[in-house]
């Protein structure tokens, strides 16, 4: 056994006119209680600072800047710092991320335990669409608001354990899971914030939730790994979110799960060897992997033609 | 809407004494059930022919002849390809194949409403063991009794219908759902033998059939494709299988499911169309995925250190 303690801090709405200042406060209060509980590691979900601005349509991008940090950490955000180096306990959080030399990124950090950043993750799936559409209930404007991310799918020593972090639409894309497997990881920490409406209102809606958790149980299961999958809830700025915080063990079985509204924590004490059985067998890759036949998945990005096949 | 009547035809298990001509016979009966329901396809399991021999060990596998088919079609499967042509049905299934150049492969075959065989697929991803281990309940040596397959993930065309096909252990891995995703595959056909038992004995029962369901489900859902699995179940030469052959929809939801143990057809009429919300959206693979950031699943095989990240 090789015993880690997670800590989800799910979210309730940070509406436009919150305060950084005020965000941090109930983040600490949350990052107590699960300091008090014994976690390693706290997590928070996607751009928490602020609300999800990319839904609300902008002409012009760099208006939106107050959304951004702009250096991390920053005086708003020290005390957090400063409580995991204090209390020993790291934590992760999703905030939007402006360079100095002007890119913007959708973006996640590992902190660890003496309170120092060792881990950065960009969001790659930037979901949605580019352009406005202004009938839509609210917008999906992540590929206008952010780039790319340009730092891969990053696996971070955190004290011995091998931490990886996804970002929202991340979760959907067996790509993802599968590029931090392949680096061993044992621990997949994803924030996300998921309308339970479709932009279109198109979708049925209990499909969100279903969506969320058949592909984070699925990653953590076809990863054999551990995954915290950690949301913000209820209503932001008038919209209404799906929620679904969850651990989910490498058995791909959900182990804790919030089911209410608010800012809530829970806390796993979770062993990072139970994946073992599905490394050494079913998913022992090594043998059982065919990189030979999967040249595709890197050579096309759309769908395309049927290959030909000689039989 | 582009309507399409998928069956699946799900059998109990075939024991060793088992005539291929009394299996035959077992086929028809569920392939006349499905022609007078409409089936434009249907669809048997794995080594459908055969007891599934892998679970015995052999020190010289020349020995397990009798087990495959040399030759495709063949005197005992003739009155399958007669009755597709006869009542203009196509079918699928699965068989241990004999290459007149001595190659072993786990094969499926797909046939079209004229009794031509149109599509071939064999089994890529072959699970278990290479060893005998002896203390073992049953061994799991497909890696001993077959090749890697060498056909790729094929998607053929079916009277117009995109359809691939996978074997038993492929549906766990997402590389194949999303080599057939990117061929823009309509309906993914699986065949399977699982037991509801590790081989070791030492996982919990209940897992197999979570594991199977979740893998399926996911890879729908994340091909935007129907899927149809379809299960030897019940006892075989005194080894119990999980069954759960289903219809899943592109949303992931299964439409229809076997409960029973037992020789049993299902039907859908299912629309072809309906994964297209998820296509156009979600899944708009052209703009939303970064075969750029993938290099690792097709660079390596086995699970390796983290790569350098700067930040």
């Amino acid at each position: 056994m090789r015993m880690f303690t997670l800590a989800l801090a799910q979210m309730a709405g940070i509406n436009t006119e919150d305060t950084r200042e005020a965000v941090v406060g109930r983040m600490l209060a949350m990052f107590e209680k699960a300091a008090a509980g014994g976690a390693d590691l706290v997590v928070f979900p996607e751009l928490t600072l602020t609300t999800f601005f990319p839904r609300t349509y902008r002409e012009d991008v760099s208006t939106a800047d107050e959304y951004y940090e702009t250096a991390m950490p920053n005086p708003a955000v020290q005390p957090l710092f400063d409580f995991a180096k204090e209390h020993e306990v790291g934590f992760s959080f999703g905030y939007a991320e402006l360079t100095e030399d002007g890119h913007r990124f959708n973006t996640q950090i590992l902190v660890d335990k003496t309170g120092e950043i060792v881990g950065k993750y960009r969001k790659i799936h930037l979901p949605g669409h580019l352009e406005h559409i202004p009938d839509a209930p609210y917008q999906h404007l992540e590929k206008s608001y952010f780039e790319v991310g340009d730092l891969g799918f990053g696996v971070f020593d955190f004290h011995g354990v091998e931490v990886g972090m996804l970002i929202c639409n991340d979760r959907r894309w067996p790509e993802a899971y599968r590029t931090l497997a392949l680096q061993d990881v044992d621990v997949i920490v994803i924030g996300f914030n998921t309308p339970d409406q479709s932009p279109g209102g198109d979708e049925q809606p209990h499909l969100a939730m279903f969506h969320h958790l058949l592909s984070c149980q699925a990653g953590a299961y076809q990863s054999s790994a551990w995954v915290g999958t950690v949301a913000k809830c209820g209503y932001e700025d008038g919209h209404h979110m799906i929620g679904g915080t969850a651990i989910i063990a490498p058995t791909g079985e959900i182990v804790s799960r919030v089911f209410d509204e608010k800012d809530s924590v829970i806390l796993s004490d979770i062993d990072l060897t139970l994946g073992d059985f599905y490394k050494n067998g079913t998913f022992r890759y090594e043998i059982h992997r065919r990189p030979e036949t999967y040249g595709l998945l890197t050579e096309r990005t759309g769908r395309g033609e049927p290959l030909p096949v000689e039989f």
